[in-house]
């Protein structure tokens, strides 16, 4: 009589070991599929699955674009898979930049650290710039080119939210200049000049 | 000219074993993915695979709320992976309860015999409560907390709806004391005095 | 001090009439939306929008399939607009049918009263076909041709799920002959007999 | 300093074999979810994964209906898979006809030559029939019964779209009269005669 | 000749006032749908409609929490219509708790200041605790109980992300104390003791 | 007797004007949704909603890209709406090209007539390019960079279809030559030289 309701449940739920899936954990080393990576047995689950410390230390800044980029996307964080969310810290040194770039899902920035100008440009080629000082969020529908800048004379800490565990990255100037995609191809399908495109594409170690 | 055109569409649909994806019948052995459970060779299903005798006998009655339950989830019907329904059977009861708890998914229940009392609690706190009796429907929406109480002088018997194969089920009472969660931070996290909280946890086998 | 936490969510949550969507009740008399009806004015919501009777009466069973069909759809009830399921009851006198036909969600049935034979046919023409008696439960993929034959000498009843709130419903011999869908283009669709068609017609209305 | 940006999202991003999964190329070996196949190892994706030439070809026009069908699905094109959408191309001869018939996905036709009568009946079984010639598009919705007919004097070329890169399908003749779905059966869910059903049993091969 | 292709795509897309829907801005006057607010005529849509300043303004913290929340979730956003995040700012004074709560969205919390100890109760059950410090990030599954609590000698600041702009927010104490929840149907439903619901509901507000 | 169960299945569905939801042809009129356009009253749908005759005609070639843009997006056909597809047509001149972009949906293209060279760049940089002949398909990946040029001596035509009736374009050259987002902005986020971008924006009309 004393027994609870609950131990009836999990008889219920437990006949198989994902029976109970209120998280699916990522297994790194199994299969993915469309919906993402496969779960963990979760009896394997642990409380570190869902936690991570990389978010508190910026990123390597010593690159082209003086920013530094730290991610619990899925990649970093096996308790996301799934759940459509992950979060990025971009450290942007004065003069720092997030180059021209979209995502399949949709962002929000919020400004922790300095000032920033951040924009989007959307269907219609109509740019939505805004000067964003610390405490200011900005959203930035999925799919369009949007950027960051350090508009400031001191450092600045930009988080960003995701809708997606996954929300992938195209950085223009890489996509067009940092791989073998012929110049001829890039100058007729950008109206670029094939003479911009190769001193990018020698900038940034594309070839062709 | 008597191939029929079906012939056609055969051979274009079973270039792979997992063409024809009319449904995907649980693999209890394979790993899972955030979008359920891997799919059992097509050519192992069986009509079984879709049918379950479980609802039509109640759960075991003999605990402290008074309730059997009886499933119909993923866990229990292969057949119904990724199809985004299932059914649950309660047997109340004289006295009977099934406790407060929430779903990740929407439910609705139906009032097959007897008289019982039934609501939910919305965001804004704003209770939901309502006297069924037999042939009475109600929606009880996702990720609230609602419960049903007999409220009759003869047991009842309730059928739930669910809006997927693996609702999920939180039961506040159990995820308060029925495990390990500091006493400490129940009540900071509760305002629940020290003493219920430590009586509950001895009833429902707690500690900590 | 003595303010709960609650009161700031409140305000947070309340800056407009919709901003606690824990449910969207159907407002029956506005345009709809492909994700369903509008929401009725949060403040105008009660705990009948989402109760129902409806489902303990049979439905009228004076028709050429002697069964009567009483609905919880989002139709009937305003409360399941936009939360994913369903519910309908079939009861099948002796000889009862519920015709060949399909729907765009998904369904199981589970047999109340009676005996019932069920079937589904999948995209290779496979028929899955089952007794069914008092208390089996039935899996039925979406966008599959379905039916169910009362099998025994008693009426039968029938529940069915849903993983819709507006599963939609094609009933096959009402698509084919209860409209005016020309005899010729149904012969050369179909392969019937003109003359089957044409008893048919005259049989359920249709013209043509 | 000359190192890009992108090398730190790389970095980032490289962390386990599918972190960048901007598709999930299909591996037709590995079993399947409910999301559909799993990903290739994105280290083994070439560009021939998305590209396929089967739709240049018409299909084997020998039989019954007179149409032949090459399709472009995920079962055909593995970089469809998770996607969401898919091709086929049905080539119909003078008096060639794709017979009544759902997917589970919505679907579009665009008559590339000849001319064609298509249409589909809603579910209250209202037919929306047209007249389509070259250059004509037209919109079938999921889960409702549709067909196509050549209706010139030369053949007629249609390509359809779907909202699914699997969206499956069943043909209405071969579900009812190319299988062992008795005959008894099929006469009591459809109203059709007996003689006609095992007259359509005997030209499709089916059985019962 | 100089005219650009956007010209075309331009007239192609601009037929109807919303045929570029890049974002869905919220128009919070009109009626919603289960999909969320409707949209502003996208020639009324400004920047200001994605930039929110009120997340750097710590909320009202005199409360029995000792916490200030502030919140950027579409009623505050109207941007964030229909893109499936948002975002919400906990300033924890020392001994400041978030009450145990659920969602019906996923949740993710960054401590930017100071030392929390949080945690999430799964469906079997099992306790999630963590003690986090500046940096780390922890992931808490949809629907599920969780909370956080000061657990250092300085004010703690910590920022929510959420896999919906509307993730809904249901506070344990709030919903079983906060309302006119019938003192004897919580205690049937929870086993918590008259008297303790008593006191707390005197205590937060809340009647019967 | 001789009333048809569909009698009883319509009552059931009609109580109000938009229970039969098969599809939900657009109102351009009224506000739109995330979900997409508001639905006609089922009553007015004509079967012309879901038909249209554009896609047979090429779209002005008298561009700059000497490419011509036919589109049934659900901007053109209100029948599309919240169906999740749609279908494009490009005819490239000889030297035609349609430039580098994006859409928030997944695209798939059939080279109709004539050589293309296609291709798209993946997250990692990866760029994946192929000469199309007539009678080939190949699958574009959603929100990753894409084109196509004619590669041939001849016109060439080549149909698109999406994953949504509202797939969102954004081309690059006119996302940054084409309004009035500042050159200096510009050339930080993409490292393009002030030069080229100020004799693209005079090209393409842009300013600042």
């Amino acid at each position: 009589m004393m027994i609870s309701i609950f131990f009836m449940f999990s008889l219920i739920l437990s006949s198989s070991y994902a029976a109970v899936q209120d998280f699916c954990v990522a297994d790194y080393k199994a299969p993915t599929s469309p919906a993402g990576y496969a779960c963990k047995n979760p009896s394997d689950v642990k409380v570190d699955d869902f936690v991570y410390s990389g978010l508190g230390v910026p990123g390597n800044i010593s690159n082209l674009s003086k920013v530094g980029i730290s991610a619990a996307l899925v990649a970093q964080v096996p308790g996301l898979n799934g759940l459509g969310l992950s979060m990025v810290r971009a450290d942007l040194e004065v003069g720092g930049v997030v180059p021209l770039h979209t995502h399949r899902a949709s962002e929000a920035i919020f400004v922790a650290e300095g000032k920033v100008i951040a924009g989007f440009i959307a269907s219609d080629n109509k740019a939505y710039v805004k000067n964003l000082k610390k405490g200011d969020f900005m959203v930035l529908p999925r799919s369009l080119l949007h950027f960051q800048v350090n508009a400031g004379s001191t450092p600045a800490l930009v988080y960003a939210l995701f809708s997606s565990d996954d929300p992938g990255v195209q950085i223009l100037q890489n996509a067009l200049f940092q791989n073998d995609f012929q110049t001829e191809l890039i100058a007729k399908t950008t109206l670029l000049d094939t003479a911009e495109i190769k001193k990018l594409k020698a900038l940034l170690g594309g070839t062709n």
